[in-house]
């Protein structure tokens, strides 16, 4: 078969790979219904993480089982299914606290960019859907794979209850759906933090109430000056940059919660500053597995339609216009269909 | 008056200093029944920490009011009070949060290694007792004022929560109380690490049901030994150093809660490390007005001695062998009584 692979900075291919199979009797075979470009497959594509070599590329995925090892026991073929980016077996201690991406048996999703996608862990990692979805939902089922799961934690882990004051650092797919899911937990304040139109647009329609164009010393005024003097109660940063991590915490009254769920770059924090802040904060790579059932729920019952930031759908052998497009901010997210 | 001043690297002089008294009509002079010395007064009295000239020195305090300003309702001369190391209005949003150590007209108490001292947001800072107390409670109502205070936020910060295993990391006044703290909250287990035989034996005192000599990879390891691989749920860093609070982000299990009440020096923490460590992360300087009423009702029922942290007493005027003591670890923590 032929998936995505990436050589270096740019340089993206679609082309002959091995054969996705069970390798062991934990694993499933996904046919892929629809997978998806990552604002963090960014990093690497922009060389600005390292690459150990030619390195297979993609993470999201749901599609329907076409094989199961031995040992499966939660999912059949034929079904529809929804993973997250990370396995998990969800029985280990920290998995039983809701930390499944850091499952003791954890493996980093890769080669999802692709027809055909070896999971491991399936009965763990994979929930199913009781019916067939309609096509029109498998966008939406999809971004539960990553960017929502994501945002959703993102605003868990910020602390967001009703009437909450939040802010949104950050306006990729995943910042957008920190906004969607700060509004299913009852904030009434949702301000973005955001340039481009076309996602200030999507923001205010996932719910954000306030936009904000500023940055840096300026952006923490702006946010002081809408909180009376007092800042955010929530802050979901949603980088992974110094800038925007420093922007998080100022941004937070003392005793609020800064969650951050992008990989950090380069972030440094400083003690005595952190310690001044008086501010919570939590992150990591979320645990989409936590809350697939509930997101799955929510969006076959049209609750949710997180599905809107593919603003871009391509077959997915031109994979490598839906990096360029999201790289270049043409694309907020690029589905891509086998 | 004479009072208590830091001239320079264990340079620590009671002398000559002016009098308190009214400046504002919010303050209350107070008269000292009992003051101490902090692990943090022990930063810049070893030069590791920059000192603005001649110093004056204290903030933790308890004793009769003496005399109130105009303003002032809630305190009145006669009664015995304890009050918070910061000063707080308790009436602007943060105070309100339970942020009181983060109060818009927050200053820091300092003075207070003297027989008289002025506190200023007389109403908001000071918590008085319904009768005098008899005089075997004044350490630990002193205690109160900082260091119980101080573990306190330390186990509420780090979540500890009914059946949880708790790591102390560092055996000063504070960690020590850190165990009493997490074990008035229920925690079931409580690993406390420390060196000094006579601080193990307080921190049985007070909870701990296990004690763990190795620091670095070897504490992690014993301490990963001791939750059979996973990591504790709450651990309190009470110390302050780079070390301490490695310590105590590697000790937890992902997921767990690690606070941080110490002012850190020289601290630096790592957006990657953190990120995949998966704890929550909370401190600052404690609020301890917040805790104020609750703490001081559990040390006049008789549920809780902190007092027994103090294992110096002395003279004020002896102040400077405080100190020295403390330095040494000769001593936990110095009481001085005017």
């Amino acid at each position: 078969m032929r998936g995505t692979v990436l050589y270096g900075t740019k340089d993206i291919r679609f082309e002959e790979v091995p054969e996705s199979k069970i390798e062991s009797p934990t694993d499933a075979i996904i046919r892929m219904a629809a997978t998806c470009v990552c604002g963090s497959d960014l990093w690497p594509y922009r060389g600005l993480q390292p690459l150990n070599g030619a390195t297979p590329m993609g993470h999201e995925y749901c599609g329907f089982v076409e094989e199961v090892g031995s040992a499966v026991t939660s999912v059949k073929p034929g079904q529809f299914v929804v993973g997250s980016f990370a396995t998990s077996d969800n029985t280990c201690p920290h998995c039983q606290f809701g930390y499944q991406s850091s499952c003791v048996q954890r493996e980093f999703m890769t080669r999802a960019q692709a027809p055909y996608l070896r999971v491991p862990l399936a009965d763990g990692t994979l929930v199913a859907t009781s019916d067939t979805p309609s096509d029109d939902l498998v966008p939406s089922l999809l971004a539960a794979s990553d960017v929502l799961g994501t945002g959703w934690f993102a605003a868990d882990a910020a602390n967001v209850k009703l009437g909450a004051t939040v802010v949104v650092v950050g306006d990729g797919a995943v910042g957008l759906h920190g906004v969607l899911s700060a509004k299913q937990m009852g904030a009434e304040r949702i301000i973005a933090m955001s340039r481009h139109e076309t996602r200030q647009k999507l923001a205010r329609e996932f719910g954000a109430t306030d936009i904000v164009t500023e940055r840096g010393d300026e952006g923490v005024a702006r946010i002081k000056e809408l909180t009376n003097g007092i800042g955010a109660d929530s802050v979901l940063e949603c980088v992974g940059t110094p800038e925007s991590m420093q922007q998080a915490i100022r941004s937070t009254r003392p005793g609020g919660f800064v969650s951050y769920v992008g990989v950090p770059h380069g972030v440094e924090l400083d003690g005595q500053q952190l310690f001044f802040s008086h501010v919570h904060l939590h992150g990591g790579p979320a645990p989409v597995r936590r809350y697939l059932p509930k997101l799955i729920d929510l969006i076959l019952k049209g609750s949710i339609q997180p599905g809107k930031v593919f603003d871009l759908e391509l077959p997915l052998e031109k994979v490598a216009e839906g990096y360029a497009a999201m790289d270049e901010r043409r694309a907020i997210k690029a589905l891509l269909r086998p």
